[in-house]
């Protein structure tokens, strides 16, 4: 029986999440080969002068032969194309996933190109930071995180077990459900989170009344929470509202029904509907904080941020007057 | 020429703010004397434990007596009936500021309770964390962070250059506007944000298709950030939507418009109009920490957080089955 979980592994896309896979297959010894392809031939050399994987290819049919795991690291809107330019090339019995955050979409996308003798089992592990590219990856990234795999109904159940222990090989913890629960349950922790982060942050952005400036230096307040996640890849967001639309819609809907009611709230000067919602909110940063998905240390431990450009000399006007 | 840049203050309230500012004062030598009131004993009791003040009073017309500086540390709901309490014992000359984050309010409920002796400057520290109490407090709080004062048109200039001498003394930098665009500014930096944010975490609380353990379990994915936010002290909040309600329906109405565009763009798949956003608003980001306003670590360089409750052993069934 070999030393590594798989003998080769394939990453088609070296962003953030491809990066650090292959960081955590390189130093945590997971897999004897890692062939790397990428579209694009400078990120590819990148990759290699990170020294990320083992071969490096332009050609992801290249990529995949004789590979045991395939994993697409890519946009969700690229997996189809990706998938079909790559399926000559897969070996019988390979397992093939993805880390897209939507999963409906990629088996719509991705399930017709594939070859009947290999298996598919789509991925989602839930982790990640505001910053991409192959420069971005590292090794802990997955650690006690969730990672989400959603198996077909007809998926061998062999396959999605060796994936379970590849992903916990790297940190996470691995949960299986149906691709439309997981689009469901990503809608609403992650795709609305981002859009109304997205939007604030555009809202901001576009007062006459208040500068820009001014939204920059007082960001302190609770506005540079929300630019965090709005300065997340905008290719791959993009994507993801596009492709988990309905779920997306149906969140939304409830969000601006109950924005409605607390705008109410605050009209009809009611305090203590105000009041109670605010109360049930603290318990369950409490919940997250308990269950290790985020840190208890105020303001998220933030590192001191260095003094930047003092505003005083960049001829702001002082504002009001 | 005293060593010290008041001979006595008095602190009305000793939460997050009042006990940064005790500690302050105490570790940088900036007053004489500080007094403390509160209302509830056990506060009080807790502030003297934590060697906050030199005197402690349950009655704040005590607590002001011979005061130079009198801070009110209180939700802004609360300074209209503190000040009452409070004017008798006011010595001539005293200043009279406050840390609220809403100013007109506090314009409009503490004034009239001032004898016309006093110099009254309003003023704000951007600057909190999601934690309260006496306990909350730490030196460091103001330090690169930006106080606004807002002075009245009648202020006496000497009053608010003393007052912007000890907020710099915090390490903070001031800066001067009128109470009006101060809740224009904040409105739209910090109280819409936070109200988003209760949002969210309420609605996805409320939901049927995703349990409330899922939502915590996978909050990495973008809602955690939004419930530190919305981990804030309750009452400090209610009072704030409920004294700046006209800024804050101003801007929350732009905010739902700019949203329902973004709903329209995702119904009808106009991945352009989200890409061009989405681009815009990863400026933004950068032009904050560029700022010094917030760390370029990816994910604010959150401690790693500790493995909680293992969700497993809790008896959570797999979602989707």
């Amino acid at each position: 029986m070999s030393e590594f979980l798989f003998e080769k592994v394939a990453l088609i896309g070296i962003g953030l999440i491809g990066s650090s896979i292959a960081i955590n297959i390189r130093e945590r010894g997971l897999a004897r080969e890692v062939a790397i392809a990428t579209r694009r031939e400078e990120t590819l050399r990148r990759a290699e002068e990170l020294r990320l994987g083992s071969s490096f290819h332009l050609d992801p049919a290249e990529a995949v032969r004789d590979a045991d795991l395939v994993i697409l690291c890519l946009p969700v809107g690229s997996c189809g194309a990706a998938t079909e330019a790559m399926a000559k090339g897969l070996k019988p019995g390979a397992i093939v996933t993805d880390v897209g955050s939507v999963k409906g979409a990629i088996v719509r996308d991705v399930g017709p190109h594939l070859p009947a003798h290999v298996h598919f089992v789509p991925g989602h592990p839930i982790a990640g930071t505001e910053q991409s590219g192959p420069d971005a990856g590292f090794l802990e990234l997955f650690e006690n995180r969730w990672t989400i795999l959603t198996p077909l109904p007809d998926t061998d159940e062999a396959a999605t077990e060796a994936l379970r222990r590849f992903w916990e090989a790297t940190g996470a913890m691995v949960e299986v459900m149906t691709p439309e629960h997981h689009d469901m349950v990503l809608a609403i922790v992650s795709h609305v989170p981002h859009l109304i982060a997205y939007n604030i942050v555009g809202t901001a952005a576009d007062l006459e009344t208040v500068t820009q400036s001014e939204v920059i230096k007082f960001s302190a307040s609770g506005f540079r929470d929300f630019t965090r996640i709005a300065a997340s890849d905008p290719t791959m967001w993009r994507d993801i509202f596009l492709t988990n639309r309905e779920a997306v819609l149906e969140m939304l809907s409830r969000f601006s029904e109950d924005l409605a009611s607390l705008q109410r709230a605050i009209r009809w000067a009611d305090g203590e509907a105000l009041f109670d919602l605010f109360t049930r909110t603290r318990a369950i940063r409490r919940s997250i904080v308990q269950a290790g998905q985020d840190t208890e240390e105020a303001n998220f431990g933030r590192l001191k941020p260095r003094r930047g450009d003092p505003w005083n000399e960049k001829g702001t006007t002082a504002p009001g007057e």
